[in-house]
């Protein structure tokens, strides 16, 4: 690895405006389970402490949730996966605000498998 | 939720070039109707007034098409569901202006379900 | 439509790095025939003349090929259709500039029907 | 070709945090087997000397992986066939930064076959 690649790369904040867990699945899991995907590559030598918080159409903002990047890795984070303060509901639309103490890179993913064939998104999150 | 994910984040104004209401649907309605989608993210604590206008390639400019993204809510705006000042034609192509008078996060996405298997794609709009 | 929104918005010059013509289709046509596009969106009061660029990883530049947005409108133009100086040839990567002497924004979308379901793409271009 | 076109256009830096090559595969390769592909563009007159550098979930950052992308020419580089300094595994998420001498732009490509239909997905990288 270049000696420049391990420096902090990114920004500390960053917004994800589509959030959606579609509510069914087809095919095996975990790989095709239907699954919102937030992935957070931390470049910098240092442990990156993440926040998330969600935003809907309907009710109040739910968070933080919080867990850790661990120094030069990445995390594909599963919005399924969430569970403190709570589960993440199926099945409605919501937003995604993406707070971490080191500069990091954040991509979004989904993979909706309600029909038979699996079909897949991404675009870069919205920095901050 | 952190105090600092509380503020207005993002811009007033963004664009997307793409648009295309597919005119057909396989599927489960509404969640596997096709469909056009504008994602806007307010994290701000006063509501956003949100105006959208869409330029197509044949005719002028349609719009404004007026709505409120309440503060701290996200709001996914089905272009399918647009009636004032008129509905989109499905199955031509558009393009659209967001404007907002607090800053909001815009992202895009489409669901295509004309075939038996749906598709999905998405893309952080423009900020301008 | 507002009075702002008919100011000319975006960038002179963008640039999409992804770029592939499936070589096969399935599926009605026009709408389903595999295709890539470079949708541009001109709010401005005046034509916009565009000019694309085409790379290729093993061959010379391509180009320019030159069209008109007129002002206030969207153009959805698909790459299978460029035939002045020369065709895009299917089934091989490239890349593109887009460059308009009024500012615009680009967004770029892909609808690869090579197998029996569509499946889709689109991100924003990078402006430059 | 426009002589502005000619110059070099992008940045020495891009980050893509999402990556994830799918384990299976359906359908003709190499077309349709399932990758995730980096594509790099070079519009100056001078090579590109180009490496990446990848970090996992669960073990240090791999690399560099270096080649060139000649002056005025494109690569859709897969990530299924780096090999030195090692392969990239299979159906585990990872994380990419891209160096360049030259400025360039980069964008993110999936194509997933595992099911019967193919699925795809794109988006610019993030410029550093």
């Amino acid at each position: 690895m270049t000696q420049s690649a391990t420096s902090a790369l990114g920004r500390h904040r960053w917004a994800i405006a589509e959030g959606y867990i579609p509510a069914w699945s087809n095919g095996p899991e975990p790989e095709l389970q239907s699954h919102e995907t937030c992935c957070i590559l931390n470049t910098s030598t240092t442990d990156a402490q993440v926040s998330l918080t969600l935003y809907f159409e309907d009710r109040p903002p739910q968070g933080p949730y919080r867990f850790t990047v661990p120094a030069e890795r990445t995390c594909h984070k599963r919005f399924n996966d969430l569970q403190d303060p709570a589960p993440v509901p199926r099945g409605i639309g919501f937003s995604c605000v993406i707070d971490s103490d080191v500069p990091v890179v954040v991509q979004h993913t989904r993979l909706d498998s309600r029909q038979a064939e699996n079909s897949i998104m991404t675009t870069i999150a919205y920095p901050l």
